[in-house]
């Protein structure tokens, strides 16, 4: 199960998913290089949690790159004229993509993970999408991560004149948000570092009712521990 | 053969394929989105040469987008230390990808382009990529474009909920050099707006030595045409 010196390409968000995703990387053995990106987001506190992260859990470099997602717009996460949602019922079980949904967010930072792994000739990236409990974005699917990777070895002349295969690992793709954190707490993860709210406020707290703190909230609760991050109201528990 | 009405994304480059490209897409009867990227790149000219043609031939708007691939490097268009070949015999024909390719660029370009055309609705993606007279770039290949847009249908809130299919253009993919200035002439491009060379000079003179240069020259002058275009030494014919 180890990939001792393999480098690998991790995207860090800042959130529970990708600091869990990152720890799993580093148990296999990979050498890792963390990539986050300022995209426009609302919750800049984000950045300032993948440091943290990357940080406390060893990558070899950390790049934070710029790049506007706002001047696009269509999203509650890029354009504060569109509400973010609070206190939805049907967490990604509508059938309908949530308002927090990014356009192409996932393909545009994938490449961009490519990009940088051609270059280090890392072969391996990691992603943190999950599918489970999730808020029903499309790019968080298996289907669009198989589609990437064949796309990725297309697109690269590493792949095409044979200096490597591109995989995309994405380790908790299937777990439901309890099994992440459980998984992530006996790697060592310690979550307060982590930021997973859409709309914090001035003082970094966060809302605990958007998508990302009711399924944060939920997943702590069946995992039988406490979130220690804190909460504008008192914990939903 | 008209897609009167129709909302298209076309990626610019400043470049002769990509002005050509953009002709086709105005010609078919699409509403076009010129889109550019300021990625680092040496030859900074080509920005402003986008921004001619897109003037010139007409879009709803123009859009450049600010994203540092000179980060990753990994090639002679990003990285100074990275010299860009002269006077190569075998232009596209050597089984070799040359100095000049950037990792991953067309993805992450096409990505972009994703993402501003589903927040748009356009499910139109135009991309002047050629894979004839070309330098053998990976991300230029029908291959590819298939896969990515294979990707982008499964990546994407606009298609997953049926509200249209991307589809990535590639009008002049498997013309010649020759043929795409000769289709451009016909449909009014001005090719003095354009701007090909990897290693201009201060005065923005191209060098007429590096594959871009020497693609373009045998492209006129197997169109029986004069490039339009001024170059360090004496225009080669």
């Amino acid at each position: 199960m180890t990939e001792k010196n393999k480098k690998a390409v991790v995207l860090l968000s800042g959130g529970l998913d990708s600091a869990t995703t990152l720890a799993v990387a580093r148990s296999k053995g990979f050498q890792c290089y963390g990539l986050t990106f300022r995209y426009g987001q609302r919750h800049r506190l984000e950045i300032e949690a993948a440091k943290r992260v990357s940080d406390f859990l060893g990558v070899i470099e950390h790049r934070i790159i710029d790049i506007d997602l706002a001047q696009f717009g269509g999203s509650a996460l890029t354009d504060p004229s569109i509400e973010v949602p609070k206190d939805r019922v049907d967490l990604g079980n509508s059938g309908q993509i949530p308002p927090s949904y990014v356009p192409a967010r996932n393909t545009i930072f994938l490449s961009c993970a490519l990009a940088w792994a051609e270059v280090l000739e890392a072969f391996d990236i990691f992603i943190g999408v999950n599918a489970t409990d999730y808020s029903g974005y499309p790019d968080c699917r298996a289907e669009f991560i198989v589609a990437f990777e064949k796309t990725a070895n297309l697109a690269t002349a590493a792949a095409i004149e044979g200096r490597g295969k591109f995989k995309i690992h994405t380790p908790i793709i299937k777990m439901s948000k309890s099994e992440i954190i459980l998984t992530g707490t006996k790697l060592g993860v310690d979550y307060s570092m982590t930021h997973s709210c859409y709309d914090p406020d001035d003082e970094g707290r966060s809302c605990g009712r958007c998508d990302s703190c009711r399924l944060r909230l939920k997943g702590f609760a069946e995992a039988g521990l406490k979130d220690p991050i804190e909460y504008r109201m008192s914990n939903k528990e």
